[in-house]
């Protein structure tokens, strides 16, 4: 669909998409007229003759079409594991009663984690109750005070039902906070519709605006002046430049900015968001089921070992398709030496992004060839495949 | 000292390094071999290939000797509103009986903020007690938690005794918290020596690592592995990548990381910490009074209308120097228009940063002939000067 708008290096065929986007070609020349002609010319003034200051809230009212957001309710900062933590407190906030923090063991780790962090602190009695991803509707009960999902499984893929959990959290009174990490520009996302409390997500995954690229987060609008952004920094003040004593929050969702914003960064992500302006969402989803259905298809004929873990009805699963096997690790670092990138996840999890933005059929079916050799010449086995690294 | 070293624009003399360093001219390349040779080539196998995934801990290393820190008891990262939280709920943490978090009025806004926010969020009885700079000694008693202090002060340079007020803070049982943004590379900072809990700052100002970059904070190595990051994301696990569900920190001051570091910031920090390998700050001290002296004088001289707020005896001031005056808004706004950018601060303060890698004498006796020329011909009086805009 926009293969020529991004880099992508000769003989890889990258199926790591939704972990880290592949450079936009306009990114390269954006950064590098941020750093000679923004900071380096312009230096302090930059803040206000380049638009750094508003980026978060300019960048952000680019990206709130991609997940259904209404203009104004989008702010871009920090990284996904601050914004969970702000949406977190914001949303206990809101519900002072309440004594549950309710998730699923699918989310990611680092939601779970900032929601520990933020119980330790708060020392209010509040349990972070993790259930199965099929049993969360069954634990939503009047205890809850947040019901904190990722709409897609990082490991397996599987997709919740966004409208229908919201809904029934709403109707027994909970907030309802999501993590769009794997959601955004994956598939087609409606908070408006949907009307959760709270969504936060990253930049640096479908939406390819770089490695450590800054995240969202989502307020509803009727609840812009009344969360409390808990991490309650200088560029979230109403009046920043007033260096008032005391904190005054922006009536808008610009509470939610903390600190001074990772210019060079935004200037990536500004590149990355050209390429969504006419991109269709409900494209994206129909050519991701499309490329997902052809992998599955061609794995399970050419490489039987392989056990499918992502959900098989693609209403159900999100832009990924992962695999079990024993010897998952050795098998993708063998595909990566082959040109194929996927990535590895403990305990045995083999995955693949399908990116409909640049990659094609033609990719999916290449890609399969090469791991049906790897397959049947076992070349996973040897030495040199074999030891874990740190970061895969 | 490092002129050279540095672009800065034709025509223009930048005393306002204190808020925005300019660009190292190894910058631009850094950031786009990070870009093309690292996003660009080795996709999402560049947190291992190309080291991003270590950069907080190596370069905080590389920042270290900057701030008189022992290998291993820095971590770069976020911003630096997001470490004073991390650092100042670790201190409460470290003295749960205690009530009382001490600062003075000199310190910059966020920090203030910050410890607003958490007092909140932590719903333990905390009073944010703000004295006078001069009465911090004074007021450090047995119900201290923790002493938070920038050293120095953003709006008159005032430059506190970091080892007088942390021994006292000791003294009492307080845990000391210095806030090192107009510090870090503007004096020299001993902190194995003077022995404070945690420090944190940030490297935009005079470290030069650009629009944005990312903070830094420093845990005293015995209490590495026990102070609580309060943000427990998933990049200060122990193991990040076990993808375990509850978290254990890192028993070193990595446990302070976050989430995905900001890989093109880091290389463009990565550039300006090159500059600093051979750089003495007993050397940048000297040369800091010196001009600051210079600058005092001259202004004195040429431009009585000025009241000078920043300590007279450069023994108590940091690597700044400002003035009062009434209409000192256009005043900054004329002399920005001359080529000569000094900042304003709310309500009265112009303010002129003096960073001796790139400013020299005769850059301050232009700076001053400029502003004299202002003065006389009264070119601040025009329209065009005396509208405020939001970002100064």
């Amino acid at each position: 669909m926009k293969r020529d708008q991004f880099y992508l290096p000769n003989g890889i065929i990258y199926l790591d998409g939704n972990s880290l986007g592949p450079v936009p070609k306009a990114a390269a020349a954006r950064v590098q007229q941020a750093v000679t002609d923004e900071w380096g010319e312009q230096l302090i003034t930059a803040w206000n003759k380049a638009g750094w200051f508003h980026q978060p809230r300019d960048l952000g009212n680019r990206l709130a079409p991609i997940i259904g957001a209404q203009n104004g309710s989008v702010v871009i900062g920090d990284t996904l594991s601050i914004k969970v933590y702000q949406a977190l407190a914001a949303g206990l906030n809101l519900r002072p009663e309440r004594t549950v923090i309710l998730t699923d063991s699918g989310n990611f780790p680092t939601d779970l984690y900032m929601a520990e962090g933020l119980i330790k602190v708060i020392d209010r009695d509040i349990e972070l109750k993790v259930v199965l991803p099929e049993e969360v509707g069954k634990h939503l009960d009047e205890t809850v005070a947040v019901m904190m999902l990722t709409q897609v499984d990082y490991r397996t893929g599987r997709l919740h039902d966004m409208a229908e959990l919201t809904k029934k959290a709403h109707e027994v009174g909970a907030v309802a906070l999501w993590d769009l990490a794997h959601s955004a520009g994956a598939l087609p996302v409606d908070l408006e519709a949907c009307h959760p409390e709270f969504a936060v997500g990253c930049t640096y995954k479908y939406l390819n605006a770089g490695p450590g690229a800054p995240a969202f987060i989502y307020t509803r609008p009727d609840l812009a002046d009344k969360a409390e952004p808990a991490l309650s920094g200088w560029m979230g003040h109403n009046k920043p430049f007033s260096f008032e004593r005391t904190y005054t929050p922006s009536p808008s969702v610009e509470r939610m900015r903390v600190g001074t914003p990772p210019v060079l960064q935004m200037a990536a992500l500004s590149a990355a968001l050209d390429i969504w302006e006419d991109v269709s969402l409900h494209d994206i989803r129909a050519k991701s089921i499309e490329l997902s259905e052809l992998f599955i298809a061609e794995v399970e004929k050419r490489c039987p070992e392989f056990l499918l873990i992502s959900p098989r009805d693609s209403a159900l699963r999100g832009s990924q398709v992962s695999f079990a096997f024993e010897h998952g690790y050795p098998v993708i670092q063998a595909l990566i030496a082959d040109g194929v990138i996927g990535d590895f996840r403990e305990p045995n999890v083999m995955r693949f992004g399908f990116t409909p933005l640049y990659i094609e059929r033609e990719d999916v079916l290449n890609a399969v060839c090469i791991l049906e050799k790897i397959m049947r010449e076992k070349s996973w086995q040897q030495e040199q495949f074999s030891k874990r690294s740190e970061v895969t």
